[in-house]
């Protein structure tokens, strides 16, 4: 099978031009213009390929190679929405990979066994309204009866005018769903340094962490930083930044794959010269494993507790969102194992600690995915680059587990 | 001398009942409706008890009772804008304390050798411009040429445009420039909780303590919180967390009166699911003794360094404003420790963490202050309080040691 990698970083330069922001990056935001022209884009290289094309109710793109035999689907792909200012390979990698992958395999081996499919799905990133993986619940069939309807941009557009616009209707979401996928294999980027640190050039993830956002909300007493000794003080700020403390200890202390990070954090009154007298901070907590999270989770709540009565504060922990980690397939995660040996490749077994539509698709077929590395570990930004030799490599190990799969 | 305790509650509750706020609370802004009000009412007052009342040209009023001899004016007094929700007791106290120290020193003793002065400042707390001292700094000459044309409130009106609108001329602000006074006296709310820890009724202010503000800029790297491990990090949060526990430790640790406040602080790009890239933060340094501030603030500046190079953060410490301890005189404090003594009390010896006008009349007299506890230390709030036996207290020891330096 020949990769056609000239091809493939042509593609994926076309795609980052299509909603290039002023400053770098590429914004596609889900139902908007450069969201529709890459739709178009991508459509046209799937004709050329030789795929049958059409859109699903929502928006997604299936590109589909019939199979000689009936039987369920082996499908690749991604997302074609992006975050703002986001990158040249989320999501647009999975797409145009697999479309090299399909193209390699189509010329070499001509029709396969099952159905090929690529999908391009719709939105994964939560680019533009206030929920994510639109696309991929579609497809398993849910999303909520009013949820169009009540989910907004930020300018308080609906979902279901925005499909509208764009010439979808939402009274069809339902006919998206699909029960004949048998297989989802996609190809990311790591958006991590663990692969570069470690110089391995491919890995096969294990798990999709599963995570836990917190609300903490401590609360001390406002005052006059010029007369209120050290002691008399019940410093909000001073208990929080303890509490971050211990949340950054316990996860390292934990080692990988825990990890627990505070991104958000507000002080009232949130002036120079007076002691704060309330902080709310956020706590996003990952782990491939339910029961390792909990005890993360727990052990972050117990000792935030305890610092909290320590010294007089007061603690509220609200659960804000939580997700159950999601395996990847264990025949799936052996097919990609073995593609990558055969490609003299020793793989990295991963755990993902973002999210991707596998873990949602994993409720009605068998997924896996692989990883190449991320230079410098950047991602969601315009700094988000991979070394073609490994963007090459992982669509070689793509195909050929597609083969493996599909003939 | 018989002070007139229930006038001098009476005259409090008047005061706050100008400019009240809905949900509690007064707001008295510089040159305001309220503040003309407050000013009119206090006037009436003054003369009232016999004072030759004159305002000048930026609004500070000034009630004299002439002496018997030539010399140098014992002036007593405090500030009549509030900050906003501003309490019962702050400014307010010491003007009304003032009146009532010399209602009875009149009635009692007649006229004095010196002349006595009540001073009511027009401005103390920043509580309307860009700028604070305004009254106290005119009074020693210290206005700047241009301040009145350039500082603004937060609706763009600049100092000189509201003079003109309350009947001030801001060509003639060098005329309210003093060089004949010979002491200041100011009754204040203590605004912290040292003297009702240590179950004391009254302080001698020993020094006004000087402070920096210093803002802090912690860089790190922005990564995906669920994809980058945590030994992989640089995360500004968590080292500004090390930080703020540092700055509160070194001034616990030399104890009273040094203080360390963090009271500002703001996380980029502040989401969630993103570590921290950048954080920047603001400390408040305050010390009685000059050299007490300066270790401090070197021991504050050398652990943050190094907390910020242990970690690979970037870290850029800038001051943003300096301000040197003011001792009050000795001579003074000694009449006000004697006045303390004759009323049957051992006044604590208290360094005051907030400004005072005192800190800036000290460029041309003599100043002292006397302190009252302040319920819970609650102050620039609408919970602000005073148990009336230490409010008469202060005013009687007040009206002796005005006694002991004018007559």
């Amino acid at each position: 099978m020949r990769i056609d990698a000239g091809l493939l970083e042509r593609q994926l330069d076309a795609l980052y031009a299509i909603g290039a922001e002023a400053g770098g990056g590429a914004y596609r935001p889900l139902y908007g213009d450069a969201w529709a022209a890459a739709c178009g884009q991508v459509e046209r290289w799937m004709k050329d390929a030789g795929l049958a094309v059409r859109r699903d109710a929502v928006g997604n793109i299936w590109g589909r190679f019939e199979g000689t035999a009936a039987g369920k689907a082996v499908v690749t792909g991604s997302h074609i929405d992006t975050v703002r200012r986001g990158g040249r390979l989320d999501g647009a990698l999975g797409i145009t990979a697999g479309l090299a992958a399909l193209r390699a395999l189509i010329e070499a081996r001509g029709k396969p066994k099952r159905p090929l499919e690529l999908l391009v799905v719709c939105e994964e990133e939560g680019s533009r309204f206030a929920t994510n993986f639109w696309g991929s619940r579609a497809i398993i069939g849910a999303i909520g009866p009013h949820e169009a309807d009540t989910v907004t941009d930020a300018e308080g557009v609906t979902l279901a005018r925005a499909m509208r616009e764009r010439g979808f209707n939402p009274e069809n979401i339902c006919s998206a769903a699909r029960d004949d996928l048998g297989a989802f294999v996609e190809l990311h980027i790591e958006q991590g340094a663990v692969l570069e640190t470690e110089r391995v050039s491919l890995a096969v993830v294990t798990t999709i962490a599963g995570g836990v956002h917190l609300e903490i909300v401590v609360t001390g007493r406002p005052d006059h930083a010029g007369t209120t000794p050290m002691d008399l003080r019940r410093d909000a700020l001073a208990g929080a930044a303890a509490m971050i403390q211990a949340v950054q200890s316990i996860a390292a202390a934990l080692g990988r794959p825990a990890v627990a990070t505070v991104g958000k954090l507000s002080v009232e009154p949130g002036q120079i010269n007076v002691v704060p007298g309330r902080v709310t901070f956020t706590v996003d907590l990952r782990h491939s494993d339910l029961g390792g999270r909990r005890a993360l989770e727990e052990r972050i709540r117990s000792l935030c507790n305890t610092i909290a009565s320590e010294r007089g504060l007061g603690i509220e922990i609200r659960t804000l969102h939580e997700r159950p980690p999601v395996p990847m397939d264990g025949a799936v995660r052996q097919v990609l194992e073995r593609a990558a040996t055969e490609a003299g490749i020793v793989p990295a077994a991963l755990v993902s600690g973002a999210g991707h539509d596998a873990q949602v698709l994993a409720a009605r077929c068998a997924v896996g995915m692989l990883f190449v590395p991320s230079i410098g570990g950047r991602s969601h930004c315009p700094e988000e680059a991979t070394d073609p030799a490994h963007v090459t490599l992982g669509t070689q190990v793509l195909a050929r587990a597609l083969e493996l799969l599909a003939y």
